[in-house]
């Protein structure tokens, strides 16, 4: 149901893959450093390591940073993919690349609109400092940046959800949650918040295109974060 | 030691009195009321309340939010003041002006300037919706909210200023802390950060003059936000 009379309070959006291209980054960073290796089949594998990685943290109760998690991920990486003698100063650089990810060409218009008329923040698994740096990186607007760090837990969990609620002393109904992942909005809206999903059909590169059709239990469903603002009259 | 050379990854800003004048907002608002009291001598006795309280939420070791805090002196004050009649609307929006204090005159310019070379974060015991709608009524462009919320400690635990040294993944000596208030930065500073003081001599108002005079220990002494910036050549 697309319906202009909704009006939250906040907006919180996810960030790796709506409002970020980090497959496109991520690659295009990896085949400038000409490593002799598929750029966009090791972006693919970097971001694999990303749920099991962040599974794990959940499953074994001791908080771990995001930039650490894709740093083990990447040293994985390098073994599979046969690049072990990459040197540590590399290793750190490409790491942080995480950190220098471009918005897709819709996000910094669509925030600036949005944050005219609700509290527009992040809801992301990076890490704070990850976050800030991308912010100013990509000129992204927010209004306040959340993080899984700001809540010791890694979204899909409730805490997550309710946290940015508790954070603006609203209902869950006052929040609303913006996301290109259907699972993501899905445990959202079982917290109780409105959900729009935003369509990125090149999320994992153009030889992957994905399937970015409606669910309706979703509030909104736009087809970029511009969409958003236009459907909520910003 | 006033030494330009001295390039800080980072600098944290204290906020109440720092960067947004909380006497003349919370008096202004309060004289607008119309209660029948002195709006100055009501603006001090809240904000006195403001350090005793902090102490026994860390004294007591479960936390409490500074909205909650603020909302629980302001009831004894209007005790104090003879106006409990006051209803509960308007105890909770009054409550809220926290939230709508005013930058003092140099504050946003000032900001603007050091987010060009610098990462430009809050660091106060404001819990984070507090300073998110603050920053958005008063348009101080931070490039990250950091709070005592996120490490569950207020100022002047070591824990605060160690926290936004973590979260940039920074050495001390590559954060500052800017602060209107000398204890505050002492304490950053036995922390290893750099420390810049400004001065705000009327934080308490035009009846109650601060001391402003320089402390050798800090880093930089500055007249105003702006003057920081000039001061690191922004």
């Amino acid at each position: 149901m697309n319906d202009a009379a909704v009006k939250p309070k906040v907006i919180a959006f996810d960030v790796f893959g709506t409002v970020v291209d980090w497959h496109g980054s991520v690659s295009r960073e990896v085949a400038a450093m000409n490593l002799g290796v598929d750029a966009d089949e090791f972006a693919l594998a970097w971001r694999a390591g990303y749920k099991p990685a962040m599974r794990a943290v959940m499953d074994q109760g001791e908080w771990v940073i995001l930039d650490d998690l894709h740093r083990r991920i990447l040293d994985q990486v390098l073994v599979d993919f046969k690049l072990d003698s990459l040197i540590e100063a590399d290793r750190e650089h490409l790491n942080l690349v995480w950190h220098r990810l471009d918005p897709w060409p819709d996000s910094v218009e669509g925030l600036t609109r949005l944050k005219t008329k609700f509290i527009v923040c992040s809801l992301s698994n990076g890490n704070i400092g990850l976050l800030t740096e991308m912010a100013k990186n990509a000129g992204l607007p927010w209004d306040c940046i959340l993080s899984a760090e700001n809540f010791n837990k890694y979204k899909p969990h409730p805490d997550t959800y309710l946290g940015v609620v508790r954070t603006f002393a609203s209902a869950p109904g006052e929040v609303m949650l913006a996301a290109a992942h259907h699972g993501d909005l899905e445990a959202a809206r079982n917290c109780g918040l409105e959900t729009a999903y935003i369509e990125r059909p090149f999320e994992y590169g153009h030889k992957q295109p994905k399937n970015i059709a409606p669910w309706s239990s979703n509030t909104l469903h736009a087809t970029s974060i511009v969409h958003l603002a236009e459907l909520l009259d910003c």
